[in-house]
């Protein structure tokens, strides 16, 4: 059961910030949820942001102004946490890019960090809480995300394309397993065993891809200071190129003199919006 | 001179924070300024968004959305601080309604606040800094605010019609001589003599008013948390109506189930800023 805490209105829908215990997490975890209008008196379809290293499901929320597109296309949008939160794993705080606020969207597998499971979580035990909620038609969903959540949209969304039918990324970490932010997050969650990392690299998923037709849509800046050491998107599109074409379209935008911070993402939420919809209203 | 702190491109224009020595607060002081992408090639109208108790400059460029239309209609926004800082005045950081993030746009009497000049930075000193900016027209501009910052647009912009072609507010403290955070604001920064208070309460204002015709658009939550006890926004409409309506026309909106929060400005930003377009092309 999620226990709502806060509730305010905004662009004719509601911005509500639900906690709830996680099974898979063993702690408690907060979750958000935009309800367009459209939701008061239909299912609408849903579009799950995965937010980056530091963040808590609150930022997109309060500084993207996502939800103005999301009620015009009248789509509900989940925000989750980044990692679990209040276990007091010795060292859990030591690092930014690592521990809280940094689950990277993975099953850890060393012993320290066997609650940082938010790959099952997202996939598997948030919908079924969202459940509950009979506004969200959850058959009918997209994946997007920012930074460590544009890996996030990019593995999940291409490892599980029955659950995601659209997605998007701004400024992702697009090829994990050959960058400083990657391999210090997979070697501590995951080991030594480079070949495990792969699961969760999306240079390496797309060139394996074989699921039905994805366009997917990716925005980074050309200002961004992650650009050239963590995120690699030139990998990721060399990648699905590889692919020969048929199942993967992608289209990778360089916008030029933007950065990595939310005013990059303001400023293209609506296009990433726009992408979804298209492809949920295609399969409603 | 003003020092460039950040700058972050959003909506083809550019979001800029500064720090300069203010000789009127007798501190360092950051204020925001969106560029939009119009400032490239000619001078841009300006408007002002003076924020609420505890913001700094950063809050309304980071959590309302405001550079999208402001891009649109190719408007510069101007977003100051909301009281001196960094002074060690003692006392000033006990309250989050009294001190540091609370300067309600007055020039404080009493000595112990004689630092607490928000209306003399705003309307002289700001300008005479943002004159230096060529991309700026400042003979052009319309006065905005949130809350505290509500009670601030409605006071310099009343008092001062010279400098501002347009005013507008979002849940603005519209009595403040009548209500707890006004009278503890003014006894502590006026002292004692209720006359004094007059000349920054917009109710007092709108009822003496005699300069040129005023429009002014006013959007307030039903589910304001301060409505009733602190913003009274129907004594500022009864002595706007008592003006007779020959040069003050007041557009105050009742948002149904729309609280305090920025979720709510983001929601009605857009019409503030087509309502200040309005003015400022029709005169410039």
């Amino acid at each position: 059961m999620a226990e709502l805490q806060k509730s305010n209105k905004v662009f004719g829908g509601w911005n509500r910030r639900y906690a709830h215990k996680s099974e898979e997490l063993g702690c408690t975890m907060n979750f958000s949820v935009f309800f367009p209008p459209a939701a008061e008196s239909q299912k609408v379809p849903v579009v799950y942001f995965l937010s980056g290293l530091t963040c808590t499901d609150e930022n997109v929320m309060t500084k993207s102004g996502i939800q103005r597109k999301a009620a015009e296309e009248g789509v509900a949008i989940i925000a989750p946490d980044t990692s679990p939160r209040g276990l007091n794993i010795p060292g859990e705080s030591d690092s930014w890019d690592f521990g809280v606020g940094a689950g990277f969207y993975l099953n850890a597998t060393q012993p320290t960090w066997k609650n940082w499971r938010m790959y099952d979580y997202i996939t598997k035990e948030l919908p079924s809480v969202l459940e509950k909620f009979e506004e969200l038609d959850l058959s009918n969903a997209a994946i997007m995300g920012h930074s460590m959540g544009g890996h996030g949209a990019l593995t999940l969304g291409l490892r599980n394309p029955q659950l995601y039918k659209s997605i998007s990324a701004f400024s992702p970490i697009c090829n994990p397993t050959q960058v400083p932010w990657g391999q210090k997050a997979f070697s501590g969650y995951l080991g030594d065993n480079q070949e495990e990392w792969k699961q969760y690299d999306a240079t390496e998923l797309v060139k394996a891809y074989n699921g039905p037709p994805r366009s997917i849509l990716i925005d980074v800046g050309t200002k961004d200071d992650f650009l050239e050491k963590q995120l690699k998107p030139e990998s990721f599109a060399k990648a699905a190129a590889s692919q020969g074409g048929s199942s993967i379209k992608l289209q990778l935008r360089m916008q030029e003199d933007y950065d990595h911070s939310y005013f990059f993402i303001s400023t293209f939420v609506a296009d990433h919006l726009a992408h979804h919809a298209n492809a949920l209203k295609a399969t409603s």
